[in-house]
């Protein structure tokens, strides 16, 4: 959704497509994991993906898509289907699309012997294979894993870049060596598009979509557009190539400052700022620590937190207590909280919170419990009925949030509202 | 990787394909979440997905795109770029292809004012682009959303069904209307190609494909593939559409039991069973209940172990005790174990399990403590180092694990092996 009719996000390339390859793709047996990286990786270097396909482990789909790719825009990245065995074809593919046979590189072989060496394996057989290329291949050597990528050229225009689809090996090879081989192919090319997110939660789509209405006429010629996930909406902000890249960046700037004067206490952060890390850095920045404990989110708060490195300085500890023994016995709730109020009430919440500040010896706890699903639903609590805990030197508080969608999707936005509270908490407290 | 050159799994349509909308998609700020979900509920019914496309917001590239793919083969699966802005074009693209116009459709209008009052909020002007339909389109009703999913045909063989890209919303809309639609369309399918996963992890795939390279040859004419992901590899057994069902199930079961004899302990499940509901089912079966403490995975294994619903009847409680001071304070760690052994240890790890079994009353205590990285390492100690304690009634005992990957990478590996552990330990102890 965006405010703009100016033909999207995609002038200004150079382009080049993707291909991933596998019948697992199709199948549905895993999501194909390369794409999205591949894209936000090459638009940051000005480089534009128009268009993906996925097609099975088959000789005619694979040169169809691949001829397709290369008849659109030249250039087309393909992963997946450089494994050892007979039904990774995408080697014999391409190299038949370019009029290529395939030989033995006795380079590449050593490499694999390597490989196993390293890892204290005997090579395998059919590991040979991997080093079957097709003739007059540039080798993109693979820091990662056995299969090297690879690139095969016809004449000035058109050229096929093949990767393993392992994500960790395709991504190195690309930092490695296919960012800097596609720079150089376009030394001319425009400089990026500019973007700008900013990442709220606790505010749904529509009701952004009011509150910023008014402000998107008058940041024109930016465009504004809505990226709403589970636990919150990005707001993405983009300067065209018309701008020259000074203007662009101030009047992201200044867009994204009237934003933030808009949505106050709804924006945490921008562009990839976690909301874990905003709470870190706060934390970090005030020479304070916190623990938490966690009900339905059971652990998930605790991870969020500790995705970051280097948390161990503000992060304490955090305490799962999932029955009600264990929120008496390691929280020290009180029975008569849980047996008058029940264990998801503001009162057990603000209990939870002290007992895990007072049990780690942290400056701050942050609590957690609901009804995450799929049972213990009732009328008066329905499932997604979640309070959240927080307690200070001076005392504590509790909210009440009620959230939508199954398990895994309630237990998402009860952590991201308790980061959200907790960060909002702790900047007010220091003003 | 698989071990036959039998022309892959896509044999056997009927044939869909997936066109997947939206620019986000091709600047790689979202990974596209609905083809694999519905590849693999579209293959439960027998029905294949040849190939799937992502294409920008773009009138023409859309159009372009869902005429191939009617082309090859003659129905397409379209999600996203329903939305109310301006910049969702999916509607008059795919209209256009049709030869249709869009009208306002009055039942849709209604129905999404009707969703905007459930949520109390007033229903924005251009809500109503959404109830815009091609003329003669079939109608399929949305419970999640205001976009409702859109069929149009032409004749009895062309077919674009247009969904919305939400994934809860395209998710329902599959369930409640699609699937049926496409199968009263190809009554005559055949029956689908069976498969077989067995799941396993801590054996690395070169090793895996070694142990059962000679049985891959004794169960012809089914093949074997493998399905490597950071957690373990799955072995994927297929049957083709030349068996008859019944000697299919046999043989798949044959070979399953076969292979599961061969890999032993490193064999945890089948099909879609997650581990930690595997370890959920035993400590169900046994009326045994467990605590886990967690260091360097923080969180994760707390996490797993409640993502299955109905965990509170044998999880107590967790304990992420990151901090040194947490570990004593939490969970009685001793001062002089931290000093003469280091956090990372075998006797920490030990003292950890039994602390949280301790703590929370359990029967057992599972425990982790490592270094995720990317700081921490040393020599000694290398970023990846982790120990695995597990505490019941007779005692405890530790494990070393050394994983590669990233920080992310390392934890998941950690908390997938922590909960193998104690999976084996207590199938031992019962024999």
């Amino acid at each position: 959704m965006a405010f703009d009719g100016s033909g999207g996000d995609l002038s200004g390339g150079p382009y080049v497509e993707l291909v991933a390859i596998g019948d697992e793709l199709l199948l549905g047996e895993v999501a194909d994991a390369n794409g999205a990286w591949i894209a936000s990786r090459l638009a940051e270097a000005g480089i534009r993906v128009a268009r993906t396909t996925a097609v099975g482990d088959d000789l005619d789909a694979i040169r169809d898509a691949v001829r397709s790719a290369l008849d659109r825009t030249g250039v087309v990245i393909c992963t997946g289907g450089l494994g050892p065995t007979r039904d990774d074809v995408t080697r014999p593919a391409v190299a038949g699309l370019f009029g290529r046979r395939l030989h033995l590189d006795e380079a590449v072989l050593s490499r694999i012997r390597t490989h196993f060496e390293e890892w204290g394996l005997p090579m395998p057989p059919n590991a040979r294979r991997q080093a079957e290329v097709p003739e007059g291949a540039r080798i993109l050597p693979n820091r990662r894993g056995t299969a090297p990528g690879l690139v095969l050229e016809d004449g000035p225009t058109r050229a096929a870049i093949l990767l393993p689809g392992v994500p960790s090996e395709a991504h190195t090879i690309i930092e490695d060596h296919v960012l800097d081989y596609l720079e150089r192919r376009w030394p001319d090319r425009s400089r990026p598009v500019r973007h700008l997110r900013l990442r709220t939660t606790g505010i749904p789509e529509s009701a952004l979509a009011q509150q910023v209405e008014s402000l998107a006429e008058t940041i024109e010629p930016l465009t504004l557009a809505f990226l709403p996930s589970p636990t919150g909406v990005d707001l993405r902000l983009s300067a065209w190539a018309t701008l020259e890249p000074d203007e662009a960046d101030a009047r992201l700037e200044a867009a994204a400052r009237a934003l933030e004067d808009r949505l106050g206490p709804y924006v945490y952060g921008r562009n990839d700022e976690d909301l874990a890390a905003v709470l870190g850095a706060e934390l970090a920045r005030r020479g304070r620590s916190i623990a938490v404990a966690e009900s339905c989110t059971a652990g998930l708060i605790a991870k969020r937190i500790t995705d970051v490195a280097g948390s161990s300085r503000y992060f304490l500890a955090g305490i799962v207590a999932y029955a009600n023994d264990a929120k008496e016995r390691l929280l020290g709730v009180r029975r008569a909280t849980l047996v008058d109020h029940g264990a998801v009430s503001a009162e057990t919440a603000r209990e939870m919170a002290e007992g895990v500040r007072r049990a780690a010896g942290s400056d701050y706890g942050l609590s957690v419990t609901g009804i995450a699903g799929p049972g213990g639903g009732s009328p008066r609590k329905p499932v997604g009925t979640v309070w959240i805990g927080f307690a200070a030197e001076p005392g504590s508080e509790a909210e009440l949030f009620r959230f939508t969608g199954d398990r895994g999707e309630v237990r998402e936005r009860a952590a991201q509202a308790a980061l959200m509270m907790a960060w909002l908490r702790i900047r007010k407290e220091h003003g």
